[in-house]
C-alpha cells in the first residue's frame, strides 16, 4: 500500500432534515441538528491518492494536479454555501457520511482520468468528535 | 496572576454583512463570507476566569458554576442556531471579534455576582487560522 | 467502504505490572508505567461503525443511539477510575491494545443486536505519542 | 515583550478531595474527580521565560539548560505518580491551578539564578478542555 | 482588550550556529542544530492586531488587509527558503525568538500606516514544543 | 486487526529536484520545493506494528524495543540533517511519499527479527496538509 492523503478546509452551513418526515420526527432524528435555520462547521476534506511512486519525481500524483481537482469541484463549489441549496445534495440528507461519498463520486473518475493514480478514500471531518469515510475496502 | 481556562465548543450558521451597505459593498468587505445563504463554523468558547486559589478546594471558581453558566447563557441558546437570528447579534455583523466581546458581556456580570472571581477573558476560535480574544487588558 | 468515526474522551489512571512477575521484573519491562501508585491518562476512544448509508437519515447508524451505547458500556464504568480495579481488566495489564480490544468486545455486539451497523474498529488514543487499534482486518 | 515558550508532558494520576471534608462534600464539589481511587491525566506543562535575547546566541535562556531544570524539578519527580502523594501537594488538592502555581514556585527561583532569563508563566493542560496559568500579572 | 489573531504557515530551513564561534563552541551551544547542512521546520506565525471594532463592519482590521502584508512582507520572503541567507537575518541567528522579533518589526509599522488598527504580538511556533513571542507588554 | 501505532518527531531539510532535469522542469513540477537552498519540515514518523498480544504483558512489542529500533534507525540518522544528502535517498527525490517507503524498509526486516510483530505501516507527516503512507496492503 502506498497512499499520499492532502488535507483541505471549508466553512459551510447545513440543516440535518428530511423535509418527507415531520418536525417532530425530524427533531427525534436529528436533535438540534434539524433547526430549520442551519448551522454550519469548519469542513475538514481529506483526500487519499494511491498508485505507484513516480521514480522520477518521487510522487504517486502531481500535488498541485490533485489540489486543482479538489479546489474545481468541492472547495469552489461548497465553501461559504448552505449544502442542502446544491445540486449535489438533492434529495439528501448532508451528514458527514453523505458529504464523504458526494464528494468521492466527484473525484474519483476525474483523478483515474488524469492517469497518475486512483482515488482510495475521502474523509470529512465535521467536527473533532464526528467524522466519515468513504472509499475502497482496503 | 492566577487563571483558569476553560473550552466548550458549538457549531453555527453566520452570515457576514451589514444590511446597510450595497451587495457589492458586502461582497467587497466581506468576499464569500456575505453569501446570503450563510455558511458556519465550528465555534470553540474559551473561558478565562480569574481571582484567588480558593485553599480548601484548589479552585478558583467552582468547575460546574461556570460550566452551568456557559452552558445556559452561551451554549444552548447559540449552538445550532443562525447567529444573524439573536437577539445578542441585533444590529451586529457577528465577526470572532464581535462574539467575543458579546460573550464577554454575557458572562462578567454573572460570573461576578457568584462571588468566586471575576471574567478575565474569553476567547472565540471561529477556524484553526481565526481567534479573537476579548477581556481585561493583561 | 464507509465508516463514522465518533471520538470520546474519559480520564482514569492505571498502573503496567503483571502481578505474577516480580518488581524487578515489572519495573524492567513497564519502566516507569510499573509504579505501583499508579498514574493516569486523557484516554481518547474512537468508535468506527460500518453498514449501508440509510436513504431517508444519511446515516450508517443514529448518532444517539452509538453515543448511549459507548457512553453506558465505556464511559460511566471507566471514566475517573482505576482500570486495574476494574471487572473488565481482571487478569489483564491494562495497555492501549488490551483495552481497545476489551472495549471492542464489549461494543461489537450491542451495536450488531441495534439491527442499523457493526463496529468496525476501535481505537484507543493513551497519548499523542501512543495509540492501539483493534478491529475487523479491514 | 519577548517571551519564549516550551512545552513537555508528563502522565501522573490524582484525586481531587479534601481530607477536613466529608465523602458526601467532597463528591458534591469535585464530582466523579473525588473517587478515591483516583484517576489521571497526561499533563502538559508550557514553561514561558523572559529577558533580553542574546545577540551572540539569539536566545533568551539556553535551551538545554531550561529543559534540565524542568526535567530535575518537574517531569522526573511528577511524572508517572499519584500527584496527592508527593511533598509538593501535602495539604493540597492538586487542581490544575495548584499545580500550575507549585511548578511555578519551583521553577522560579532557579531559572532567575541561572542569570540569563526570568519565568514568564506556567501553564498547565490537564485535558483539552480545562487549563490553568500561573505567573507574572503581564 | 480586543485581540484578533491570524494564523499562517510556512516551511522553511535554517541552522543555528554563530560565525563568530568555533565548530566545537556552535556544537555545545547549538547541538543538532548546528549542523551545517541545516534542517528545517514547518514554522506557524501568529500575528495578533489590536484597536477597536469597527460597528459598521464588526472588524478590528480588514482581513484581507492583513492577509496581504503577512504574504508580501513574511510568507513570500521567507517560505521555502534557507533563512539564515537572508537579508532579514544577516548578522543574526535565526532563533524562534529572533524570527519573532523580525516579523514582528517587519510588520509593526506597516499595520499603523493602514490606519485600522495596531500589531499587538507576533508568535512563531517552530515546533509543538517550542514557540517565541514579541510585541507589546500587555 | 490489532495494531498499535507509535508517533515520532523529527525536523530536516530537504529539497523537491531531480538533477536529471533542468531548472525550468524541476520548477515546473515542484515550485516553490525546488530552491536549491533547500527548506524543512517537522517530520512526523508513525509506525504501526501488528501481531499478536502478549497476555503476560499485553503488548503486541516491548514499547522500548520500538523506539530503539526508530531512534537507531530513523531518527538519529535523519533528525536535523538535510534529507538529500542521506545514502538512504541517493537517487531519490525525498517526497514524503519516498520517506514513508525508506523508513518502512529500514524497519521492517528489523522489527521482524525480534520476534514479536511485524511492521505493519509507516505514515510520514510533512505538513498538517500532507501525508503519505506506506506498507501492508490491510
Amino acid at each position: 500500500l502506498i497512499r499520499v492523503t492532502r488535507r483541505y478546509r471549508f466553512p459551510a452551513a447545513h440543516v440535518l432534515s428530511n423535509p418527507a418526515f415531520s418536525d417532530e420526527k425530524n427533531q427525534a432524528i436529528f436533535g438540534k441538528c434539524a433547526n430549520p435555520a442551519g448551522h454550519g462547521h469548519n469542513y475538514g476534506v481529506e483526500v487519499s491518492v494511491t498508485g505507484e511512486i513516480d521514480p522520477q519525481t518521487g510522487q504517486v500524483m502531481p500535488v498541485e494536479l490533485l489540489d486543482r481537482l479538489v479546489d474545481d469541484l468541492v472547495l469552489q463549489p461548497m465553501s461559504h454555501r448552505f449544502l442542502n441549496d446544491l445540486d449535489a445534495f438533492r434529495g439528501k440528507v448532508p451528514t458527514a457520511e453523505v458529504i464523504a461519498r458526494v464528494v468521492y463520486d466527484l473525484l474519483a473518475p476525474e483523478v483515474v482520468a488524469r492517469g497518475h493514480a486512483r482515488l482510495a478514500r475521502v474523509r470529512i471531518v465535521e467536527t473533532s468528535r464526528n467524522t466519515a469515510e468513504y472509499g475502497e475496502p482496503t
